[in-house]
């Protein structure tokens, strides 16, 4: 899956480049973007007394992005366990590879916050994917 | 009241000065100080049922702010009302006035959302700040 | 001109609404989108050494947008005068009006940070919008 | 060193804890603290016409943040290369720790953007920290 966004200056930093925090909000969205490629949304998963919050993030900043550029996320999952899973990214404008990271998930509920399997109609998604 | 901020990388943007909308988080930075000033906070507001939104906010931008400033934003509550009150802002780097603005709140209920007759308690409080 | 936003998480704040200052950062995205319509771009404005730096933000919420909202932002520029200029937003969520703002700019050199007539090309733009 | 922060609505989602992408803002604002209780600020860096861009970034999330939570940030240095060094992070609320992470940071000059040693000043700094 490969997910667009375009960087606004709040995005950027007085270094003139794309605030490092940020990365993670792209990949957010790249994220809400994956499970409607999917056919479901996040609110779905939601709905299904789901929550998958992100315990661990990380990204390597290869080189900068800057106002204007039109970024390409490209991202998946891997890591399938019963109660958590982790979502692979790399940012690319055009050829050029700027960042790469990824987040890890735990599959709660949203009633209890403990840890919970993933539905099944996730795991089919993500399988068939 | 006053309210100090350090102006972080994070809150700039490409032009070397704080991003517009980060006024805003500056804003509702001083508010919350604002009541812990006071001697409540916004979560005791929230626990008498009452969530105070912003139904308008305006800035005027004089002076740009930049990466490690120290700004100092006054604040005060004005045009009190039934259901709805104003704040006003200024923001200072040491003598120079970089910006003002006001946000205007209803308050209402936060089971039903619907305008509510200010609370007694934050009424008394408005009074003998 | 008509913008589209898709709300992510990090747009919303604990109420469960899209966070006040983050409707300056979709006016902000949506006026970038508007020069790129006219067939330039802002970069195109700097490279003319001129920047269009907010003066004055101003917006008025009507109801809350929510996350995955899709949401339409509506623009134009009116008040355009030799030095200076506005735009106008309304933010809708299908035909619901969520809010309206807008914000003033000033046009002013980058090498000097001093007032200057807006370029012909940019007023050429403008005008056959 | 230690710094504190006090969570603001703007820091929050939907889901009533931090954003996960505002822990990094926080490891920033953390940073700039460091330097200034050295003696110096990140000001003073750059006007020894070098930059610490963030190369890496890691962050575990282990509890979550609340609004108006007032969080400590523990910070040090750690493998201080020729032009590398690595920032690492705890933050805890009162005895609970909530996340903690690491930033890597390249050493470069800001004219050119190459790989330079660490100037003398901030060895020392850290040396004797």
């Amino acid at each position: 899956m490969k997910h667009e966004i375009r960087v606004i200056f709040g995005d950027t930093d007085q270094m003139g480049v794309v605030y490092y925090a940020n990365y993670l909000r792209y990949f957010e969205s790249a994220r809400a973007d994956y499970w409607r490629a999917l056919g479901r949304s996040y609110r779905d998963i939601e709905a299904a007394g789901v929550a998958l919050p992100v315990i661990e993030a990380h990204c390597a900043y290869k080189r900068p992005a800057r106002y204007e550029d039109l970024l390409a996320i490209e991202l998946d999952i891997t890591e399938v366990r019963s109660a958590s899973f982790r979502f692979v990214y790399t940012v690319h404008r055009g050829d050029e590879l700027l960042a790469e990271g990824f987040t890890r998930h735990a599959v709660i509920g949203i009633a209890d916050g403990r840890p919970r399997v993933m539905p099944a109609f996730m795991r089919e998604l993500i399988e068939k994917r």
